[in-house]
């Protein structure tokens, strides 16, 4: 059994311990499809934080505490930066994820596409499954927002990390995805799978820059695995992060069917077979998909795998 | 008054520390010429380690047992980094020290020449001197050594740090140095020196580099200010370092007189007036230069600043 998964960074990793636990039950191969659009170039360094999110969840390196970032992180050349008043200071990156940023920035100057880089850096990690960018092209999450002299666009993590996604808003523009070629191994990847999976990831800000590859959603809508979405809205409320104000910005509805509906069901020309939703959802109603209900706090990694095969029982 | 000091790293920078306290005494500027020989490229990062070490001396920030990198230093990326198996591992980065080069290396990426963005780095440490880098250009010290097919170069760094400077060794190249230009301000303030230092570095790959840019050494040999070197050996080994090494790679005598006699008197085609020894080596002669004899350990910087009255009464 092969399974595909479209995700972000946080929320995904954790969805993914719970994909990982149940296909090592089953025997099943994974293969995550990772966001790319909050990568971003910090002092000269290439960061990814979706990326990387995944790598230290699944490799036992993540703090489970603050939920991003490495455990035990230091943050010595911060305050150095800071002392030398480098910008941006709204953005802190610590001392052992610096490590990472040092060594994929290193391969990809040496030319090495982000897929390979993302390869090197997963054999220190053993994640379990293959890891690939959505794209090895640049396709980053701009925000366009009021500015003093109209609007501007900002890159989304400065929308996000700076202003806490908490100014006025008026749309997101994925930089780059006109060009963008999905990343090698990405559409063999959706075209042998058994399944696709949507993570519950921001659907806004993770989900939609996958699928805006071109390529990437035909793949994904017209290939044959059936694809189920795990709601990241329980009870109208984002399970974590701030995907209620990324779909105020959209005029779409902060709830599980809000962002089914988003996502839209296959003959409609979107992307759903399935659709899993909380219990607290029940009666979720996304035209011609199937809703099922089924736990979705993350607690911990049986509680995951659990949601995992409700999703895959759903088709 | 205006003194001008050509000078190496660790040792070079301790003698600065003198110059400076003398300034300060007299109400002379210092600009201090600085070798890059010596830099290198490691993780992407663009690495100074000469220029550095005067900027961390001067600035206080030097951690004073170790001799080299910043005091209170941590070592999180460099375990990171070896944890990744990224190469070379050889040589150390520390995460204090990691941030100076996440400002240079973005600075120079984003176009500024080494001398502005040490001007720029420098604004933090206030050195209470004018820091030039030798060039603005490429220029770094190889070593021909003997490899498995025949001789072969390798970077200054991998034959000190990793070898240290303990392999056969034929010769020092200084690659780049045919093309390379004075930093702006370096010819200017030779031209306008009362007075030119050599300080105890070593002179066969902290000073010898800098002269190699064209141009510099005829400014200092033909300039009107009277030129004093301090000799870096003291009763035949160096103060610090493995100048010994290098001089034998020359097949110059380890000693006062041997040094003083790579540099030379002006009037025999070198760059000396004045030639300042350790008591321990009176009666060292090198043609058509005046020697005298000085304490020369820095074991503190009025010592140090003593030693920098001395070498300027030679003249």
């Amino acid at each position: 059994m092969r399974i595909v998964v479209l995700t972000g960074g946080i929320g995904g990793a954790r969805f993914l311990l719970g994909v990982r636990a149940y296909a090592r039950e089953v025997g099943a191969e994974v293969t995550a499809v990772v966001n790319v659009g909050d990568d971003l170039l910090l002092h000269g360094l290439k960061v990814c934080p979706d990326l990387d999110s995944v790598m230290y969840t699944l490799g036992g390196g993540a703090d489970p505490e603050r939920g991003w970032g490495r455990v035990g992180e230091t943050w010595t050349v911060k305050s150095e930066l800071a002392a030398y008043g480098a910008e941006p200071t709204w953005f802190g990156l610590g001392d052992k994820d610096i490590a990472t940023h040092l060594v994929r920035t290193t391969m990809l100057n040496a030319g090495y596409p982000l897929s390979a880089v993302t390869q090197a850096l997963a054999t220190r990690w053993e994640p379990g499954l293959t890891l690939l960018p959505a794209t090895d092209d640049r396709l980053e999450t701009h925000v366009v927002v009021d500015g003093e002299q109209g609007q501007r666009a900002i890159h989304f993590q400065e929308w996000w990390v700076r202003y806490r996604a908490d100014i006025p808003t008026h749309r997101f523009v994925f930089v780059g995805a006109e060009t963008a070629k999905p990343a090698p191994g990405v559409l063999d990847a959706i075209g042998a799978a058994d399944v696709v999976l949507i993570a519950p990831s921001n659907p806004v800000v993770s989900i939609a820059p996958i699928l805006a590859v071109p390529g990437l959603r035909d793949a994904v809508a017209d290939g044959s695995a059936p694809v189920v979405g795990v709601s990241p809205i329980i009870g109208g409320a984002p399970v974590r992060g701030m995907a209620d104000r990324c779909l105020a910005v959209l005029g779409v509805e902060c709830s599980a069917a809000g962002v089914g509906g988003l996502y839209a069901g296959r003959s409609s020309g979107g992307l759903l077979d399935g659709w899993l939703v909380a219990p607290e959802d029940e009666g979720t109603l996304v035209p011609e998909v199937t809703v099922r209900t089924a736990p979705l706090r993350m607690t911990d990694e049986a509680a995951t795998a659990a949601m995992v095969r409700a999703a895959l029982e759903l088709v």
